[in-house]
């Protein structure tokens, strides 16, 4: 592992607080982190002469990149690679005719993570609309990534907060009413299964303890408040703990979000959405870090949006503080990932 | 109104923490609050023993209670109302032949409080299956006091933590599959009514503000994620604010709880269980309050259970922290619905 390990950031949606925010969190964490910027390298270097003149940024283009390999620039540069817009981007207005470039972004950062170019990717946030009205269907990053790197089932988790709060979703962005059926044993045991692997591999942690919520009020409360968790849940957790995993549940949502509880867990598995998200949003101050877990590659984001209307407002308005823990996480998780 | 509002605590099984709780809480705050407890007098005058020879209750029957009047002790000494168990109470072991004293204190408090003979009243757990197993069929405290006191809808609400967090809940103990279908526009429509006339009424907000969640994650995403923000939720908050209700939503679940949006909140109103109680709990370290709204009366609740495990264990196990809570805020309720 190098001192720097090497993290991709693709600068997301360029009429957004993306390349600000970037620029920041790479300048703020040179000394820790070997960032390499994934964006139009002519927007990077004007909002970064906006941001602070002694941000020194220096461009390659792809083509460089495949030919000479990535230089180590040094803690004093920001490596930038360039996918140039196909128009000037104007702050808060979106042109569906750069969704092509900011789709290579992804590509660029994902191909480097593959070849292991890159130790981990960080995503800034993107506007799917702007992917979509430029003619390619995009439903997400966390899609893109896995179909882009072959993964049949990816798992979304956030961790956040001071004591760290981890939450993996057995479900993410479904309507209420379909996440029931949602939850089966295939699709559960699975779920339980990356997140297990990934935090002994991208995390370290040699047994992970995993705490899962059941699905209705007061885990169902033996029967009375619905089925899941003795129909599905529960053999699901007792397969789990067959192999090995030290996993424990189902129990209460309500109650379990409480440090008596979490300070025996490592992560703390939601069934859905809204169960899970609003306790660590809470908890995180909304300083959250979005990690993928599955993936053969480690990647991170940010929890908030591409933010059009502080972008619209000028350089200065947006807080880059949650850019720079999903750096940091990334960080953390490749020298977790180099570790022997 | 008094200096000292007339708390009735309703000691809740005799065999849980509840009456260990309910005497240490009242002792501790006995010179802001009058309370009287409401168990069995034999079973407190022992328990207050082993906890300080210096607490000093004095016990009245319910029927002197009916003749005499509830007579001021004055701040040195706690009222009793007798309601005498059926056989004597081993800690931490259910006994239904009790179920139908813990039932009498129930009545106890709710007669007194309709009379106001009572400001308030605040309850210690029960163990529904106590009462059940007596021939009694009882589905709750909530449910108990809606019926007993001619209540058709009542709404749940946990308020806790610092800053102050107030969470109402649009449905409560359903399985999840089954919420979509319970939120139509009539209940939302009278939940949010009743949250308004309550801050108003027993909190002394003139004008409250309630923010609203979506049922689902991302509060639909425009109808992407699930339909019920646009069919039920969006036109029923358009409904309450042409009724001149401060009322906004709904927002979506996950960024709703962070201090830029609290903060300019009185209440938070989600749609379901563990889409709201997570969090709060989290926030309150599990020292929050119940609050009923909507009921004639004003009563407030620990957010916990029995605990029989910790009763068996002896006294001295439980953290009686909830319950001081709970009487403080139905002491301030109490306070604000006197007031002009």
């Amino acid at each position: 592992m190098k001192t720097r390990p090497i993290i991709a950031v693709t600068c997301g949606e360029p009429a957004g607080i993306g390349p600000e925010i970037s620029i920041r969190a790479a300048w703020e964490l040179r000394e820790q982190v070997r960032s390499v910027l994934v964006g139009d390298a002519a927007l990077l270097s004007m909002i970064a002469g906006d941001i602070d003149p002694a941000i020194r940024l220096t461009a390659l283009s792809t083509m460089a990149l495949e030919h000479g390999g990535l230089p180590d620039l040094g803690p004093d540069r920001i490596a930038v690679i360039d996918c140039p817009l196909a128009e000037p981007a104007v702050p808060g207005r979106l042109d569906p005719r750069n969704g092509h470039a900011v789709l290579q972004t992804l590509d660029v950062a994902i191909e480097g993570a593959m070849r292991r170019r890159f130790d981990a990717i960080v995503t800034a946030p993107l506007q799917k609309s702007t992917i979509n009205d430029a003619g390619v269907p995009f439903t997400g990053h966390t899609e893109y990534l896995a179909e882009k790197t072959g993964t049949p089932q990816v798992v979304m988790m956030l961790a956040g907060g001071e004591p760290l709060l981890r939450v993996a979703l057995a479900t993410t962005h479904l309507p209420l009413k379909d996440v029931s059926a949602a939850i089966t044993f295939d699709s559960l045991m699975t779920t339980i299964e990356i997140v297990h692997a990934d935090l002994r591999r991208k995390f370290g942690l040699a047994q992970p303890r995993i705490l899962v919520t059941g699905l209705n009020p007061h885990a169902g409360e033996g029967g009375y408040l619905g089925r899941e968790e003795i129909d599905v849940i529960t053999p699901v957790l007792q397969s789990a703990q067959a192999a090995g995993i030290a996993v424990s549940g189902p129990y209460p949502a309500d109650t379990l979000f409480q440090p008596k509880y979490l300070q025996d867990a490592d992560c703390v598995l939601a069934m859905y959405h809204d169960q899970g998200l609003p306790v660590l949003k809470h908890a995180s101050f909304g300083r959250g870090v979005n990690i993928t877990l599955g993936l053969p590659i480690i990647r991170t984001s940010v929890d908030h949006g591409t933010a059009l209307d502080l972008a619209a407002a000028g350089i200065g308005q947006a807080d880059h503080g949650s850019m720079v823990v999903a750096i940091q996480v990334a960080a953390q998780m490749a020298r977790a990932a180099a570790a022997p």
